[in-house]
């Protein structure tokens, strides 16, 4: 298969890369590296790079940024970076992705454990988990041709500990390889509409 | 209680007067309609309205549009109606909000079962939906002064019916009168953090 992967570089994306890879051909993008770089907050940056490459399997995300801060001082704008990135960057690969896709490919998409198991200054993220969540069982039914959608939740990865390991207490922190096959079983199984928890 | 209800006059909102308006002084808001006029979406708007009251126990929102249409047509921009109005507008409401109720008060919001089962044409209902249902699960457990917060989710309204019934084939509808105990529940009650489905 030849699969498209938002957020290559990153701890969930090279995990993906390294699983996928074995088997299928990876076309890894970010915003910064490699030959095909695009910013998937930006439907025509998404345009141009799904329109760009032929006969695309599978589309994968594992990217999108969310801002942590206390409720207390949240600002609309601040939950807005998580709506921009991550949310709509998301929903603009799949608007984009059903159009491109061949015959019965599939999307993959990011939330986080967020959505149901929230942690102090992390009202944000859970709010664009949820909906993400919430969206991809929703365009399961509604996708043309055959595409397939599903959504990968992961826990915190245990190579994201050093980072925010101390936002998590008592989260039993999980290896990058682990969520990695999730998104295997998305791309390469027959299911749709699944938010697959890798908890 | 005083309990500021933003969308009084709709078909949730007139239910939720009733029922808590045999008990608590109502103040109802729309943006158009009755001495208090705010827009929710407009976070100016929400802190000059709920600065202009004093002593709140309570703010209930029954309010916020969302576009509905088919996947394979939709643009960012109908979702981002859905993002502004119920979304980004009820948690504008409980930014606010966080501020200005007395200790001890209680914010209630509105979602939807579209959030986990989903019709044609409404993936930007379900998205908004399970986002707010994932806020308010976060929010609950950093809101200060002993604050609480839960959401309603109902399902298709009987008196909505024919309105949208056709949209919602099997769906099972309930009265309004049913899904405002919901809020009384909420408003009268200790829980917080919790989303109480009414399907
Ligand atoms: N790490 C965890 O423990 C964990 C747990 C649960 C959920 N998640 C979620 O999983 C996703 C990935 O997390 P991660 O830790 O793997 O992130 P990461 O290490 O920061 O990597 C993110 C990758 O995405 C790219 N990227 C970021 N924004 C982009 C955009 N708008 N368009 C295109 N590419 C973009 C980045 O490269 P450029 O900067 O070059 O674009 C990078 O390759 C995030 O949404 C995160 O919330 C992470
Ligand atoms: N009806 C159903 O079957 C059903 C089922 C599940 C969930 N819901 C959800 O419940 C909420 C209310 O639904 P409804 O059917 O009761 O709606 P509705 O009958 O259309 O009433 C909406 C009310 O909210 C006010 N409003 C709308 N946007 C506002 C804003 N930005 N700021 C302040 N006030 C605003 C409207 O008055 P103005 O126009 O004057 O502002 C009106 O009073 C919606 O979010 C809907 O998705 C409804």
């Amino acid at each position: 298969m030849k699969i498209v992967l938002i957020g290559a570089h990153g701890a969930i994306g090279s995990a993906v890369a390294a699983e996928l890879g074995q088997r299928h051909q990876i076309i890894p993008v970010s915003r910064s590296r490699g030959d095909y770089q695009a910013d998937m907050a930006d439907l025509d940056s998404v345009r141009a790079l799904l329109h760009s490459i032929d006969d695309i399997d599978a589309v994968v995300a594992t990217a999108g940024a969310v801002h942590f801060g206390p409720l207390t001082e949240m600002t609309p704008e601040q939950i807005g970076v998580g709506l921009r990135e991550k949310l709509m960057g998301q929903v603009n690969l799949v608007l984009t992705a059903q159009q491109v896709l061949k015959d019965g490919g599939s999307i993959t998409l990011t939330s986080g454990i967020l959505s149901s198991d929230p942690i102090r200054y992390g009202s944000a993220a859970s709010l664009v988990n949820g909906g993400l969540d919430s969206f991809v069982r929703a365009a399961a039914i509604e996708l043309p041709r055959g595409l397939r959608i599903n959504i990968v939740s992961p826990n915190l990865l245990q190579e994201s500990v050093p980072d925010y390991g101390d936002y998590f207490p008592g989260f039993d922190p999980v290896p990058a390889a682990r969520v990695a096959k999730a998104y295997a079983k998305s791309v390469e199984g027959a299911q749709t509409g699944q938010i697959y928890t890798v908890w």
